[in-house]
Protein backbone atom coordinates (compact mmCIF):
# COMPACT_ATOMS: atom_id res chain seq x y z
CA UNK A 1 0.00 0.00 0.00
CA UNK A 2 1.09 3.30 -0.86
CA UNK A 3 -0.51 6.01 1.27
CA UNK A 4 0.17 9.64 -0.54
CA UNK A 5 -2.28 11.53 1.58
CA UNK A 6 -4.01 11.80 5.09
CA UNK A 7 -6.70 13.46 6.57
CA UNK A 8 -7.24 13.34 10.27
CA UNK A 9 -9.68 14.72 12.76
CA UNK A 10 -8.87 16.44 16.12
CA UNK A 11 -9.62 13.15 17.90
CA UNK A 12 -8.27 10.59 15.77
CA UNK A 13 -4.82 12.24 15.55
CA UNK A 14 -4.77 12.33 19.52
CA UNK A 15 -5.99 8.49 19.62
CA UNK A 16 -3.64 7.59 17.30
CA UNK A 17 -0.30 9.68 17.85
CA UNK A 18 2.05 6.68 16.56
CA UNK A 19 0.14 6.96 12.86
CA UNK A 20 0.87 10.50 12.53
CA UNK A 21 4.41 9.73 13.48
CA UNK A 22 4.87 7.23 11.08
CA UNK A 23 2.97 9.07 8.07
CA UNK A 24 5.17 12.60 9.14
CA UNK A 25 8.33 10.10 8.70
CA UNK A 26 7.04 8.96 5.82
CA UNK A 27 6.76 12.40 4.74
CA UNK A 28 3.46 12.00 3.90
CA UNK A 29 1.21 15.14 3.63
CA UNK A 30 -1.82 15.29 7.11
CA UNK A 31 -4.20 17.51 7.00
CA UNK A 32 -6.46 18.28 10.31
CA UNK A 33 -10.16 18.59 9.51
CA UNK A 34 -13.05 18.70 11.44
CA UNK A 35 -15.76 15.90 11.86
CA UNK A 36 -18.33 17.45 9.22
CA UNK A 37 -15.42 17.36 6.80
CA UNK A 38 -13.87 14.03 7.66
CA UNK A 39 -17.99 12.43 6.95
CA UNK A 40 -17.99 14.05 3.71
CA UNK A 41 -14.80 12.52 2.72
CA UNK A 42 -15.73 9.22 3.95
CA UNK A 43 -19.00 6.53 3.42
CA UNK A 44 -19.60 5.50 6.50
CA UNK A 45 -22.20 6.88 9.06
CA UNK A 46 -19.69 6.47 11.81
CA UNK A 47 -16.56 7.23 9.91
CA UNK A 48 -12.94 6.57 12.43
CA UNK A 49 -11.74 10.43 11.68
CA UNK A 50 -8.84 9.03 9.39
CA UNK A 51 -9.43 8.92 5.34
CA UNK A 52 -5.94 7.91 3.30
CA UNK A 53 -5.56 8.44 -0.04
CA UNK A 54 -3.59 5.69 -1.57
CA UNK A 55 -2.55 4.26 -4.67
CA UNK A 56 -3.00 0.98 -5.71
CA UNK A 57 -0.53 -1.38 -8.04
CA UNK A 58 -2.73 -3.40 -10.08
CA UNK A 59 -1.00 -6.52 -10.92
CA UNK A 60 -2.14 -9.44 -13.82
CA UNK A 61 -2.59 -12.56 -13.30
CA UNK A 62 0.85 -12.86 -15.48
CA UNK A 63 2.55 -11.19 -12.91
CA UNK A 64 1.09 -13.59 -10.22
CA UNK A 65 1.82 -16.79 -11.92
CA UNK A 66 5.20 -15.51 -12.82
CA UNK A 67 6.24 -15.92 -8.83
CA UNK A 68 5.18 -19.61 -8.80
CA UNK A 69 2.43 -19.26 -5.86
CA UNK A 70 1.20 -22.01 -3.72
CA UNK A 71 -2.57 -20.67 -2.89
CA UNK A 72 -4.60 -18.56 -5.15
CA UNK A 73 -8.09 -17.58 -4.55
CA UNK A 74 -10.64 -17.03 -7.47
CA UNK A 75 -13.78 -15.05 -7.09
CA UNK A 76 -15.95 -15.97 -9.91
CA UNK A 77 -19.10 -13.24 -10.22
CA UNK A 78 -19.08 -12.07 -6.32
CA UNK A 79 -21.18 -9.03 -6.24
CA UNK A 80 -21.24 -8.89 -2.58
CA UNK A 81 -18.61 -5.93 -1.17
CA UNK A 82 -18.95 -7.61 2.09
CA UNK A 83 -18.45 -10.89 0.76
CA UNK A 84 -15.56 -10.17 -1.57
CA UNK A 85 -13.62 -8.56 1.57
CA UNK A 86 -14.17 -10.89 3.65
CA UNK A 87 -12.62 -13.87 1.43
CA UNK A 88 -9.63 -11.80 0.48
CA UNK A 89 -8.99 -10.94 4.23
CA UNK A 90 -9.15 -14.73 4.72
CA UNK A 91 -7.41 -15.36 2.06
CA UNK A 92 -4.74 -13.28 3.16
CA UNK A 93 -4.52 -14.76 6.49
CA UNK A 94 -4.54 -18.67 5.16
CA UNK A 95 -1.16 -18.02 3.39
CA UNK A 96 -2.85 -17.40 -0.32
CA UNK A 97 -0.17 -15.73 -2.63
CA UNK A 98 -3.23 -13.77 -4.66
CA UNK A 99 -6.24 -12.99 -5.30
CA UNK A 100 -8.27 -12.93 -8.70
CA UNK A 101 -11.65 -11.23 -9.05
CA UNK A 102 -13.35 -12.48 -12.58
CA UNK A 103 -15.02 -9.88 -14.61
CA UNK A 104 -18.63 -9.50 -12.95
CA UNK A 105 -17.40 -9.64 -9.61
CA UNK A 106 -17.56 -6.29 -7.33
CA UNK A 107 -14.37 -3.79 -7.49
CA UNK A 108 -12.59 -4.25 -4.65
CA UNK A 109 -11.70 -1.39 -4.22
CA UNK A 110 -15.42 -0.10 -3.55
CA UNK A 111 -15.07 1.39 0.38
CA UNK A 112 -17.66 -1.46 2.01
CA UNK A 113 -14.93 -4.16 0.24
CA UNK A 114 -11.83 -2.29 1.46
CA UNK A 115 -13.20 -2.30 5.23
CA UNK A 116 -14.19 -6.08 5.23
CA UNK A 117 -10.57 -6.75 3.88
CA UNK A 118 -9.50 -5.10 7.03
CA UNK A 119 -6.70 -3.92 5.50
CA UNK A 120 -5.64 -7.35 3.78
CA UNK A 121 -6.17 -5.68 -0.10
CA UNK A 122 -2.82 -4.06 0.65
CA UNK A 123 -1.38 -7.52 1.81
CA UNK A 124 -1.37 -9.88 -1.45
CA UNK A 125 -2.03 -9.03 -5.13
CA UNK A 126 -5.70 -8.46 -6.27
CA UNK A 127 -6.02 -8.98 -9.80
CA UNK A 128 -9.24 -7.72 -11.34
CA UNK A 129 -11.36 -8.22 -14.68
CA UNK A 130 -10.34 -11.26 -16.08
CA UNK A 131 -12.44 -14.29 -17.42
CA UNK A 132 -13.42 -17.23 -16.14
CA UNK A 133 -12.11 -19.74 -18.87
CA UNK A 134 -8.63 -18.26 -19.75
CA UNK A 135 -8.19 -17.82 -15.76
CA UNK A 136 -8.70 -21.18 -15.45
CA UNK A 137 -6.50 -22.45 -18.77
CA UNK A 138 -3.59 -19.69 -17.33
CA UNK A 139 -3.40 -21.37 -13.76
CA UNK A 140 -3.52 -24.93 -14.77
CA UNK A 141 -0.78 -24.37 -17.58
CA UNK A 142 1.10 -22.47 -14.52
CA UNK A 143 0.81 -26.03 -13.15
CA UNK A 144 -1.80 -25.34 -10.40
CA UNK A 145 -3.89 -28.51 -9.45
CA UNK A 146 -7.56 -26.17 -9.48
CA UNK A 147 -10.43 -27.02 -7.21
CA UNK A 148 -13.83 -25.56 -7.82
CA UNK A 149 -16.36 -25.18 -4.68
CA UNK A 150 -19.43 -26.74 -5.25
CA UNK A 151 -22.28 -28.17 -3.63
CA UNK A 152 -21.52 -31.87 -5.83
CA UNK A 153 -18.13 -33.01 -5.75
CA UNK A 154 -15.65 -34.43 -3.64
CA UNK A 155 -15.73 -34.13 -0.10
CA UNK A 156 -13.44 -32.17 0.93
CA UNK A 157 -12.07 -34.32 3.85
CA UNK A 158 -11.50 -37.46 1.73
CA UNK A 159 -9.24 -35.55 -0.97
CA UNK A 160 -6.14 -36.96 -0.43
CA UNK A 161 -2.97 -35.31 1.27
CA UNK A 162 -0.68 -35.35 -1.50
CA UNK A 163 -3.41 -34.03 -3.67
CA UNK A 164 -4.10 -30.98 -1.35
CA UNK A 165 -0.66 -31.02 -0.79
CA UNK A 166 0.16 -29.18 -4.76
CA UNK A 167 0.09 -25.49 -5.63
CA UNK A 168 -3.41 -24.70 -5.39
CA UNK A 169 -6.27 -22.54 -7.08
CA UNK A 170 -9.54 -22.23 -5.37
CA UNK A 171 -12.72 -21.06 -7.77
CA UNK A 172 -15.22 -19.88 -5.58
CA UNK A 173 -18.92 -18.56 -7.20
CA UNK A 174 -21.65 -15.87 -6.21
CA UNK A 175 -23.37 -16.85 -3.30
CA UNK A 176 -26.82 -16.71 -5.57
CA UNK A 177 -25.61 -18.78 -8.23
CA UNK A 178 -22.66 -20.74 -7.49
CA UNK A 179 -19.88 -21.38 -10.21
CA UNK A 180 -21.29 -21.13 -13.45
CA UNK A 181 -21.38 -25.20 -14.74
CA UNK A 182 -18.87 -24.59 -17.68
CA UNK A 183 -15.84 -22.99 -15.56
CA UNK A 184 -16.26 -25.67 -12.53
CA UNK A 185 -16.13 -28.55 -15.42
CA UNK A 186 -12.89 -26.82 -16.62
CA UNK A 187 -11.97 -27.10 -12.99
CA UNK A 188 -9.44 -30.41 -12.04
CA UNK A 189 -12.44 -31.26 -9.79
CA UNK A 190 -15.54 -30.12 -7.72
CA UNK A 191 -14.87 -30.03 -4.12
CA UNK A 192 -17.86 -29.55 -1.48
CA UNK A 193 -17.06 -29.03 2.55
CA UNK A 194 -19.29 -31.23 4.04
CA UNK A 195 -22.31 -30.75 5.54
CA UNK A 196 -23.59 -32.55 8.89
CA UNK A 197 -26.31 -31.00 9.94
CA UNK A 198 -29.96 -29.90 7.98
CA UNK A 199 -28.19 -26.80 6.43
CA UNK A 200 -27.86 -26.49 2.81
CA UNK A 201 -24.97 -24.96 2.52
CA UNK A 202 -22.67 -22.81 3.95
CA UNK A 203 -22.31 -19.10 3.16
CA UNK A 204 -19.36 -17.68 0.36
CA UNK A 205 -17.21 -16.29 3.06
CA UNK A 206 -17.45 -19.77 5.96
CA UNK A 207 -16.61 -21.96 2.20
CA UNK A 208 -13.37 -19.86 1.32
CA UNK A 209 -12.10 -20.38 5.35
CA UNK A 210 -12.45 -23.55 5.33
CA UNK A 211 -10.94 -24.48 1.97
CA UNK A 212 -8.60 -22.26 2.00
CA UNK A 213 -7.18 -23.33 5.40
CA UNK A 214 -7.56 -27.02 4.28
CA UNK A 215 -5.24 -25.97 1.66
CA UNK A 216 -2.83 -23.96 4.03
CA UNK A 217 -2.67 -27.20 6.72
CA UNK A 218 -2.37 -29.74 4.29
CA UNK A 219 0.60 -27.60 2.22
CA UNK A 220 2.38 -26.38 5.57
CA UNK A 221 2.11 -28.93 7.83
CA UNK B 1 -40.15 -24.16 13.33
CA UNK B 2 -43.71 -23.91 13.30
CA UNK B 3 -45.36 -22.13 10.53
CA UNK B 4 -48.57 -20.13 11.97
CA UNK B 5 -49.51 -18.26 9.01
CA UNK B 6 -48.26 -17.68 4.92
CA UNK B 7 -48.50 -14.47 3.43
CA UNK B 8 -47.66 -14.59 -0.32
CA UNK B 9 -47.89 -12.25 -3.42
CA UNK B 10 -48.89 -13.89 -6.61
CA UNK B 11 -45.71 -13.93 -8.12
CA UNK B 12 -44.23 -16.12 -5.44
CA UNK B 13 -47.25 -18.09 -5.39
CA UNK B 14 -46.66 -18.65 -9.13
CA UNK B 15 -42.98 -19.55 -8.47
CA UNK B 16 -43.09 -22.12 -5.85
CA UNK B 17 -46.33 -23.89 -5.90
CA UNK B 18 -45.13 -26.92 -3.76
CA UNK B 19 -44.68 -24.55 -0.77
CA UNK B 20 -48.64 -23.85 -0.98
CA UNK B 21 -49.10 -27.07 -1.60
CA UNK B 22 -47.05 -28.33 1.65
CA UNK B 23 -48.96 -25.21 3.61
CA UNK B 24 -52.14 -26.42 2.60
CA UNK B 25 -51.67 -30.06 3.50
CA UNK B 26 -50.67 -28.61 7.12
CA UNK B 27 -53.88 -26.40 7.10
CA UNK B 28 -51.10 -23.50 7.17
CA UNK B 29 -53.68 -20.40 6.47
CA UNK B 30 -52.66 -18.46 3.32
CA UNK B 31 -53.15 -14.99 2.28
CA UNK B 32 -52.54 -13.64 -0.87
CA UNK B 33 -51.32 -10.10 -0.75
CA UNK B 34 -50.37 -7.36 -3.25
CA UNK B 35 -46.36 -6.69 -3.60
CA UNK B 36 -47.33 -3.21 -1.51
CA UNK B 37 -48.63 -5.28 1.58
CA UNK B 38 -46.02 -7.55 1.12
CA UNK B 39 -43.23 -4.83 1.58
CA UNK B 40 -44.86 -3.21 4.92
CA UNK B 41 -44.94 -7.00 5.97
CA UNK B 42 -41.22 -7.40 5.13
CA UNK B 43 -37.97 -5.10 6.62
CA UNK B 44 -35.78 -5.88 3.26
CA UNK B 45 -35.77 -3.39 0.10
CA UNK B 46 -36.46 -6.43 -2.16
CA UNK B 47 -38.89 -8.71 -0.40
CA UNK B 48 -39.00 -12.68 -2.17
CA UNK B 49 -43.15 -12.30 -2.19
CA UNK B 50 -42.81 -14.64 1.00
CA UNK B 51 -43.77 -13.95 4.96
CA UNK B 52 -44.35 -16.31 7.22
CA UNK B 53 -45.61 -15.88 11.12
CA UNK B 54 -43.77 -18.65 13.08
CA UNK B 55 -43.62 -19.83 16.53
CA UNK B 56 -40.15 -20.17 18.30
CA UNK B 57 -39.47 -22.71 21.02
CA UNK B 58 -36.81 -21.11 23.07
CA UNK B 59 -34.81 -23.74 24.75
CA UNK B 60 -32.35 -23.67 28.16
CA UNK B 61 -29.08 -24.23 28.26
CA UNK B 62 -30.37 -26.91 30.81
CA UNK B 63 -32.49 -28.92 28.01
CA UNK B 64 -30.04 -28.28 25.49
CA UNK B 65 -26.93 -30.16 27.86
CA UNK B 66 -29.91 -32.85 29.29
CA UNK B 67 -29.39 -34.19 25.35
CA UNK B 68 -25.41 -34.34 25.95
CA UNK B 69 -24.49 -32.15 23.10
CA UNK B 70 -20.75 -32.79 20.99
CA UNK B 71 -20.51 -29.34 19.64
CA UNK B 72 -21.93 -26.29 21.07
CA UNK B 73 -21.45 -22.79 19.50
CA UNK B 74 -21.46 -19.95 21.92
CA UNK B 75 -21.47 -16.80 20.67
CA UNK B 76 -20.28 -13.79 23.84
CA UNK B 77 -21.63 -10.42 23.11
CA UNK B 78 -21.76 -10.90 19.87
CA UNK B 79 -23.45 -7.88 18.34
CA UNK B 80 -23.82 -7.90 14.55
CA UNK B 81 -27.37 -9.80 13.30
CA UNK B 82 -24.86 -10.92 9.80
CA UNK B 83 -22.00 -12.16 12.33
CA UNK B 84 -24.40 -14.08 14.36
CA UNK B 85 -26.45 -15.23 11.48
CA UNK B 86 -24.06 -16.50 9.71
CA UNK B 87 -22.55 -18.59 12.48
CA UNK B 88 -25.80 -20.43 13.23
CA UNK B 89 -26.09 -21.60 9.62
CA UNK B 90 -22.37 -22.58 9.91
CA UNK B 91 -23.07 -24.28 13.48
CA UNK B 92 -25.44 -26.20 11.85
CA UNK B 93 -23.43 -26.87 8.31
CA UNK B 94 -20.88 -28.74 10.79
CA UNK B 95 -22.81 -30.61 12.57
CA UNK B 96 -23.13 -28.54 16.31
CA UNK B 97 -25.88 -29.27 18.80
CA UNK B 98 -26.77 -26.38 19.84
CA UNK B 99 -25.57 -22.10 19.60
CA UNK B 100 -25.98 -20.32 22.65
CA UNK B 101 -25.82 -16.27 22.83
CA UNK B 102 -25.64 -14.28 25.98
CA UNK B 103 -26.78 -11.60 27.46
CA UNK B 104 -25.27 -8.76 25.10
CA UNK B 105 -25.58 -10.80 22.62
CA UNK B 106 -28.00 -9.63 19.11
CA UNK B 107 -31.33 -11.00 19.12
CA UNK B 108 -31.18 -13.94 17.07
CA UNK B 109 -34.95 -13.55 15.91
CA UNK B 110 -34.39 -10.03 14.29
CA UNK B 111 -35.02 -10.08 10.38
CA UNK B 112 -31.44 -9.58 9.74
CA UNK B 113 -29.87 -12.35 11.65
CA UNK B 114 -32.47 -15.00 10.91
CA UNK B 115 -32.17 -13.94 7.03
CA UNK B 116 -28.33 -14.97 7.52
CA UNK B 117 -28.86 -18.00 9.22
CA UNK B 118 -30.92 -19.20 5.39
CA UNK B 119 -33.28 -21.46 7.86
CA UNK B 120 -30.58 -22.93 10.39
CA UNK B 121 -32.03 -20.87 13.38
CA UNK B 122 -34.72 -23.66 12.76
CA UNK B 123 -32.87 -26.49 12.27
CA UNK B 124 -31.15 -26.61 16.07
CA UNK B 125 -31.66 -24.98 19.50
CA UNK B 126 -30.71 -21.83 20.27
CA UNK B 127 -30.46 -20.48 23.78
CA UNK B 128 -30.14 -17.01 24.34
CA UNK B 129 -30.18 -14.29 27.59
CA UNK B 130 -27.84 -16.37 29.67
CA UNK B 131 -24.71 -14.94 31.33
CA UNK B 132 -20.97 -15.88 30.57
CA UNK B 133 -19.70 -16.74 33.91
CA UNK B 134 -22.29 -19.78 34.72
CA UNK B 135 -22.96 -20.43 30.88
CA UNK B 136 -18.61 -21.96 31.11
CA UNK B 137 -19.11 -23.49 34.37
CA UNK B 138 -22.40 -25.62 33.47
CA UNK B 139 -20.45 -26.30 30.04
CA UNK B 140 -17.81 -27.59 32.16
CA UNK B 141 -19.47 -29.47 34.58
CA UNK B 142 -21.59 -31.36 31.28
CA UNK B 143 -18.18 -32.47 30.48
CA UNK B 144 -17.62 -30.33 27.81
CA UNK B 145 -14.28 -29.15 26.91
CA UNK B 146 -14.75 -25.27 26.36
CA UNK B 147 -12.18 -23.97 23.84
CA UNK B 148 -12.52 -20.01 23.73
CA UNK B 149 -11.22 -18.48 20.50
CA UNK B 150 -8.59 -16.00 20.57
CA UNK B 151 -5.89 -13.86 18.84
CA UNK B 152 -3.43 -15.73 21.79
CA UNK B 153 -3.26 -19.23 22.65
CA UNK B 154 -2.83 -22.66 21.44
CA UNK B 155 -2.31 -22.94 17.48
CA UNK B 156 -5.66 -24.70 16.39
CA UNK B 157 -3.61 -26.98 14.18
CA UNK B 158 -1.16 -28.04 17.39
CA UNK B 159 -4.40 -29.33 19.58
CA UNK B 160 -4.05 -33.44 19.99
CA UNK B 161 -6.55 -35.25 17.52
CA UNK B 162 -7.75 -36.61 20.76
CA UNK B 163 -8.74 -33.78 22.81
CA UNK B 164 -10.49 -32.26 19.90
CA UNK B 165 -12.10 -35.56 19.35
CA UNK B 166 -14.03 -34.46 23.10
CA UNK B 167 -17.18 -33.20 23.42
CA UNK B 168 -15.95 -29.54 23.06
CA UNK B 169 -18.13 -25.91 23.07
CA UNK B 170 -16.76 -23.25 21.50
CA UNK B 171 -16.68 -19.27 23.09
CA UNK B 172 -16.50 -16.90 20.20
CA UNK B 173 -16.48 -13.15 20.96
CA UNK B 174 -17.62 -10.04 20.06
CA UNK B 175 -15.71 -8.64 16.11
CA UNK B 176 -14.51 -5.50 18.03
CA UNK B 177 -13.51 -6.91 21.79
CA UNK B 178 -13.06 -10.79 21.33
CA UNK B 179 -13.59 -12.13 24.49
CA UNK B 180 -13.45 -10.87 27.64
CA UNK B 181 -10.58 -11.71 29.76
CA UNK B 182 -12.29 -13.16 32.44
CA UNK B 183 -14.19 -15.67 29.90
CA UNK B 184 -11.46 -16.72 28.04
CA UNK B 185 -9.91 -17.80 31.19
CA UNK B 186 -12.49 -19.81 32.38
CA UNK B 187 -12.16 -22.14 29.09
CA UNK B 188 -10.23 -25.68 29.26
CA UNK B 189 -7.59 -23.64 26.48
CA UNK B 190 -7.08 -20.45 24.48
CA UNK B 191 -7.29 -21.33 21.21
CA UNK B 192 -5.86 -19.38 18.09
CA UNK B 193 -6.72 -20.03 14.20
CA UNK B 194 -2.92 -19.74 13.04
CA UNK B 195 -2.60 -16.56 10.71
CA UNK B 196 0.14 -17.90 8.30
CA UNK B 197 -0.01 -14.38 6.09
CA UNK B 198 0.12 -10.53 7.00
CA UNK B 199 -3.60 -9.99 8.45
CA UNK B 200 -4.12 -9.26 12.26
CA UNK B 201 -6.97 -11.55 12.25
CA UNK B 202 -9.83 -13.55 10.50
CA UNK B 203 -13.00 -12.08 10.80
CA UNK B 204 -16.00 -13.77 13.32
CA UNK B 205 -17.45 -15.94 10.76
CA UNK B 206 -14.67 -17.06 9.08
CA UNK B 207 -13.10 -17.80 12.57
CA UNK B 208 -16.17 -19.92 13.82
CA UNK B 209 -15.98 -21.92 10.29
CA UNK B 210 -12.35 -22.84 10.69
CA UNK B 211 -13.00 -24.18 14.58
CA UNK B 212 -15.78 -25.96 14.25
CA UNK B 213 -14.58 -27.98 10.90
CA UNK B 214 -12.04 -28.58 13.19
CA UNK B 215 -14.16 -29.83 15.63
CA UNK B 216 -16.28 -31.86 13.19
CA UNK B 217 -13.27 -33.55 11.69
CA UNK B 218 -12.32 -34.42 14.37
CA UNK B 219 -15.06 -35.97 16.09
CA UNK B 220 -16.23 -37.38 12.59
CA UNK B 221 -13.00 -38.79 11.07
Amino acid sequence: MAVRELFVTPDAASRDVQLLRTADTAEIPITLVDDRVCARLSDTQHPQGVVAVVSTSRRTLTDVLRERPNLVTVLCGVADPGNAGTVIRTSDAAGADAVVLTRGSVDPYGGKCVRATAGSLFHLPVVTGVSPAPTVTALREAGLTVFAAALDGTDLETIPGEELRRPTAWLFGSEAHGLDPATAAAADRQVRVPIHGRAESLNLAAAAAVCLYASARAQRG
